[in-house]
């Protein structure tokens, strides 16, 4: 007997709508784990009592093995844009050119903050769903030896590519320029050595690998950071990093932090710790896996040239409806992705597997994604995403 | 029998250090309600998904509903100080001149923050605990027309002085500049109605009388604000509020916000609700006189001049070591109040009523207090403070 299209497999019909969970594979929000959950519902922390520089240090620490860096490692009350400001405030002048290289809506926000500053941009824009190429970096700085600093993106959460950091690290290192790095949605899912990578300054946020909630932002800060921020004058209270280090090192920080963030923030470490860091890397490698191979065998095709472990952005047939089928997902098994952005809504999914996404989930995913794409007419042989999916997560590689 | 300063009394035997609960009586962050914990801990919702723009909408109304005012609201991920950089970047130029009105640390860091950004400050400072006369704005108004805002606080947090905005609203309202107001720790403890005390842009945060963690930085925009944006040319990205405009009328935010914040914020603006917003203001009303009075029949001073219902500054006889009792009352009683700041650093306890605090709540606060006091050495008829409290909590007054 052949499933294929056979409507019967179309709709979890098992759970009536107040029985579905709802479960997220959105690049951030992401999961929460429930010992995350409930550290964070317990009496918050007072910011000036003595339990407080524990908890801070804790979390310094934690995001310094992350990463892995011996950076500073700054914790500001903000999303990922906000640690991007903070950024661009402290290491420059308005009249400075700096260079962007990007190929995404986050990478293009590095381009809006500059010149929200009066920073002078000269960017390098690659199409989405392409990747950085390192030598058009090392031209552009050859080029042009007085841009003082570099802004990239790690793992370009509106494509879901991963540039290749490494090398543009290697051509930057050649220079006198700062290396900035979002990395908002590659922390966790891919290591990020700023030392070894010659970055200076990277940013993230913590809703995304991290297995928190958005409202904390996280700036790693280089010792050459320091030195460009001794002639930045661009105005800066809320941003202002040195404030932060002076009060870091008493164990505080000089505006109010999200305690209840940081206390969940401890149990989600301690989870990241207990699973070992590069296991936590290769989890992200097999999850991604796993959907990038059930969508090609679902007969789709992965967006990123040069794929991030964080999420897989998948290109919709022309036929398809993107808006529709996420609303089937949604609706019918509970399963939230994030949709195309820009030019790409309706036309792309993005399912992210960041946050406490285990095996299991990978499946309800993929599972819901064929669920709702058989409702469009796409076709493709029943059950062969989850098949794909499942032969990935239990196969050894 | 005396019971005077019997050592029996001092200390709570009955609960050995585990079984001791944490009471915040800071100010900020404060209680969290159960109900709203509950709905922290669920998961997140997604920004960009279909329930969010209701979640939004909720809270600006709640918001509105609280101040009171009709104004625009918007939510940022933010502390309280993020918020006043957003009042400051969004309405001034460099260059500009503007008033500061203060008598405290917060208040302070209008002029601190406006500086940083280049703006000339016309400061206006009164001592510590006393409150802006408001005879002073009007002459500092008349001396310098081309005063472009007046920045103030509503209830000063470093001393828990309550400054007479109305009064000071009046004098604005002369003349063309801006009013903006630190409503940080007055929001829910007291009304700010902005429209009939002349104040074109308010800002709070979640950690204070909203019953929230840390995390979410609010301002209350009024029409005149536009007008100043349209001419304000400090640079600006993540506080921009024409962005958060123009996202919000779609439903949107232009930066990610707490969206676990929101689901709670959503929670405790109903619970305001049922309670009734002015029946709010009188609790905060009835709390702090209660630890007002019972400060005064323990023999000690209030420091505020003119006191604020979300807090009580206590100022401490020279004998008594403001940080030993402290530490007393919260390793003995689990009852964690705010210590003096700046130069009364040990001199001094703010003793907070907002967040979840009910009756009981007051007695333990002020039981705790009492006992920690004892230990100091300074005499006073045993059970005097928590016998004034509950004679003001159940007096029909």
């Amino acid at each position: 007997m052949s499933l294929k299209n056979s409507p019967a497999c179309v709709e979890f019909r098992g759970s009536p709508d107040g029985l579905k969970r709802q479960r997220l594979f959105t690049p951030g929000p992401t999961p929460i784990p429930e010992r995350v959950q409930t550290a964070m519902a317990g009496t918050p922390v007072y910011h000036r009592g003595p339990e407080f520089p524990a908890l801070l240090r804790n979390a310094v620490q934690g995001l310094q093995e992350v990463y892995p860096t011996s950076c500073d490692v700054f914790l500001l009350s903000c999303s990922g844009t906000g640690a991007m400001e903070a950024a661009v405030a402290n290491t420059l002048c308005a009249g400075d050119r700096a260079l962007v290289v990007q190929a995404g809506q986050f990478g293009a926000r590095w381009t809006d903050l500059c010149r929200a500053y009066g920073v002078e941009v000269v960017e390098r824009a690659f199409p989405w769903g392409e990747a950085v190429d390192p030598q058009v970096v090392a031209e552009a700085l050859r080029d042009d030896p007085g841009l003082r600093a570099v802004f990239a993106t790690h793992s370009e959460t509106s494509t879901g590519v991963l540039h290749d950091i490494a090398a543009i690290g290697e051509t930057v290192r050649e220079t006198d320029a700062l290396f900035v790095v979002d990395s908002v949605s590659s922390v966790a899912a891919h290591p990020l050595p700023l030392e070894a990578w010659n970055v200076d300054l990277a940013v993230t946020a913590s809703q995304k690998g991290l297995m928190l909630p958005p409202g904390i932002g996280i700036a790693a800060v280089g010792p050459r950071v320091w030195k460009a921020y001794g002639r930045s004058r661009l105005p800066k209270y809320y941003w202002d990093l040195e404030g932060y280090r002076r009060s870091m090192a008493e164990g505080r920080a000089p505006a109010t932090l999200p305690v209840t963030l940081l206390a969940g923030l401890r149990v989600a470490l301690q989870m990241l710790r207990e699973e070992g860091i590069p296991r936590v890397w290769e989890r992200h490698a097999r999850h991604a896996r796993a959907v990038r191979r059930s969508a090609a065998a679902l007969g789709l095709t992965c967006f990123a040239r040069r794929p991030s472990n964080a999420l897989t952005a998948i290109l919709l047939p022309e036929s398809v409806d993107g808006l529709a089928l996420m609303e089937t997902m949604r609706r019918e098994c509970g399963v939230v992705v994030g949709g195309g952005l820009g030019d790409y809504r309706g036309r792309m999914v993005r399912i992210s597997n960041l946050g406490h996404v285990d095996d299991a989930g990978i499946l309800e995913a993929v599972g819901a994604f064929e669920a709702g794409l058989r409702r469009t007419g796409w076709e493709f042989e029943a059950g062969v995403g989850v098949r794909t999916a499942q032969h990935v997560l239990t196969a050894d590689c």
